[in-house]
């Protein structure tokens, strides 16, 4: 068993309006200056804490695919051994001043630790040819089409 | 300021056999049974912890656009706030029994902590339309892409 602990600690916190929007990254003033550039990026891969997940197993059922067994190093769950969650953000704003990030969405509830802030770069990010689970045959190809996808609440359900 | 903590442990490390391959992560047993249905993807995202990389500031020069400032959210530096890298590698194999997930590469020092790993899924992970920095023109435009690129020893220099 691998001993060593490794100590984060969140550079700021994600801002949702209680769910409602707008949706924002509020970055502690110490971090502020790393936010140089970013506003460059149409996207940004915000990692965060996923602290008001539940503990989870290792292997779970798939709520959008009834009966499907998948592990967690399988699918995008929140619960896993360390919740550390990524999400690829539009960036409407980056104001490096006050510290604030303002983004079209994120998947993360209001008050959550923000870990980390990195560009989105096709050269390391984008896959063009990438096979995945069958169960999710039928979701969108990109995360374009998924913005036109999720827009009918039918899909929504369907998803979570 | 933010004071809260979190403390994070391996599921695994890095095996690059010292940086000439086979590339591969190597599982601790209790963490094997969340690999279950991984082989069925061909890319996941690694998130490792670059515990190797040194302190820096939060605005760097980049080595790769000499003169061009730029903060560490607005670049994939290791040196950074959290030291978490992520990285989305083709998958070889995935070998539940014993913990191993075979890479085609990865961008990570030999013995390096494995935090996470997460299927790549395009809708959450591709992006057809992005942007990015200036100094990062001329550079590939997808993972495929960037595997032609970086065979040619002059375009690794340039990056380096």
């Amino acid at each position: 068993m691998d001993e060593t602990r490794i100590e984060l600690i969140p550079i700021g916190r994600v801002d949702t309006a209680d769910g409602q929007g707008p949706f924002r990254l509020q970055i502690e003033e110490a971090y502020r200056p790393a936010l140089q550039g970013l506003g460059s990026c149409t996207h940004a891969i915000v990692l965060w804490w996923a602290d008001q997940s539940d503990e989870g197993d290792l292997v779970v059922e798939l709520p959008y695919a009834p009966g499907v067994k998948s592990g967690v190093f399988a699918n995008r769950s929140e619960a896993r051994p360390n919740p550390i969650a990524i999400t690829t953000c539009f960036l409407l704003n980056v104001d490096e001043d006050t510290g604030t990030v303002d983004l079209a969405w994120i998947d993360a509830f209001d008050g959550t630790p923000v870990l980390d802030i990195k560009p989105y770069l096709p050269m390391s990010d984008r896959v063009m040819d990438a096979q995945y689970p069958e169960w999710l045959e039928g979701f969108p190809e990109s995360m374009e089409d998924a913005a036109a996808f999720f827009s009918d609440p039918a899909n929504v359900e369907k998803f979570s």
